[in-house]
């Protein structure tokens, strides 16, 4: 199916993969080269899976499970299908984040180190339970086939907002893990000499936020959207079925309308609508 | 003017306010009461002025000014002034961010600590500098007369965009340096056993992730952008004027036609026209 902007799309992806590669094979390399490698003995070693496991699923896996819906590639795949890999990625990263915390509290637990004290910690917890709630209520409302479609579209905009406000928060919490990771290691000051460690996993978390950039840009282009499927419109005209939305560009003032009102509205439209973005009409 | 949504946004508005003004606050009372306090004299003191000023101007006011065409009372006025408006509180915030970085390289050239080592210097720095050219482009293009709407309508997404990326990544390097200093405040594994200071700046941290949240879910909601103003189309249908565009939803597929097929266009659409967010139609 034709993209708008194609070669710009690939440019961006290619990037996106590369960076988010090298932010995990970064980790890596911090951890077996510059630090004590991976074990699981309550040492040093079972700690450095917490940055390699969140590295590698909470940005990496998620960046990935944000953009699934924009590959073109996937465009002919039934709706469910990409709705269960996006589910299943996120699955993956959750899955992964939890083992990683369960590194993070056996390693303190076994140095008796005090847990939760630190604003890493905070809202590096708050944000795993998070974004387990809300894989589990994407799951109920938008992947099991029950929940009407009028719901949905009240609860859209919030998965939407929430799913990048937990990515760009998960981003955050990485960068002050790196923080105080590199304090606690280089300490006596050694951090503030900028020796190799100190570089190298500060260009680690530099690749961390420019994968961030790149999820972001490529999510929020209106252009790169999976394109309405118009058939799905006619012949699922009450919107019973769970794909009966997919031909409706949602305006959010109409959220409280009922399935059917919803639908009517998004057959009269055409495909190729206006779109809009934050601040656009209003900053021109 | 009608706002949809009113009084939602009325409590999402006052809700970033005073958490804003929380935070301010916080800081203020973190550098007076927990360290050393204010003042410009190379020591501690004058540190203390680098907290203070990134988070009343580079985190509370460039929230505001973010926001600021959102707020339905300033509808009436002009587009003009609310450009200066938007201009000149990121100005302030510029300022701010620029003597606050004074503060720290005073007081570590005083303290032959060295500059430029950590990953929140890095990032903070990059962000300033990045914020700094994107206020010059902005008030090149977008304030100025004498940008063609052609490249503004071209620029727009990546204005967009690139504030509330720099935005994101203020916030996420303000916790960067909580985290230090309470690390290298706290010294001696003092932070590790919570103590006042501790929790009460990891509660400033969580603050400021607070407000970031409430400013992205203000400025993303499209039914609470600034109208457009049709009037403006047709009294400048050739689009020469700086208020020309505002009355077109720019489909961005069409940045590259002129601006008066832009102009055209707009003219032939509703008010009411459809928005769209990212993800929206292809996660449903």
């Amino acid at each position: 199916m034709a993209m708008d902007g194609y070669r710009g799309f690939l440019g961006l992806l290619v990037s996106a993969l590369l960076v988010g590669f090298l932010s995990v094979l970064f980790t890596l390399i911090w951890v077996l080269h510059y630090r004590e490698g991976l074990g699981w003995d309550g040492t040093a070693l079972e700690f450095n899976w917490h940055p390699v496991l969140v590295v590698t699923g909470f940005v990496f896996i998620q960046g990935i499970a944000i953009i699934v819906y924009r590959l073109p590639w996937t465009w002919k795949c039934s709706k469910l299908l990409m709705k269960s890999i996006h589910a299943g990625l996120h699955t993956i990263a959750a899955i992964l984040a939890i083992i990683s915390l369960v590194a993070v509290f056996d390693f303190h637990n076994a140095k008796n180190i005090p847990n939760m004290y630190s604003l890493h910690s905070w809202v590096g917890l708050t944000v795993v339970i998070l974004y387990i709630l809300k894989l589990l209520l994407g799951v109920s409302i938008f992947l099991l086939p029950w929940a009407p479609l009028s719901l949905r579209a009240l609860v859209m905009p919030l998965h939407v907002y929430s799913g990048l406000l937990i990515f760009g928060t998960v981003i955050a919490t990485v960068l002050m893990g790196v923080t105080e990771k590199l304090i606690f290691a280089l300490s006596g000051s050694k951090y503030s000499t900028s020796p190799p460690e100190g570089v190298f996993t500060n260009t680690l978390g530099l690749l961390i936020v420019v994968f961030g950039a790149l999820i972001f840009w490529i999510v929020t282009r209106p252009q790169w959207q999976r394109p309405k499927e118009p058939n799905s419109i006619f012949l699922q005209p009450n919107g019973g079925s769970q794909e009966g939305v997919e031909g409706s560009a949602i305006n959010f003032s109409n959220v409280d309308k009922s399935d059917s009102e919803l639908n009517n509205e998004a057959a009269a439209r055409k495909r190729n609508f206006i779109i809009d973005e934050a601040g656009q009409r209003s900053t021109m």
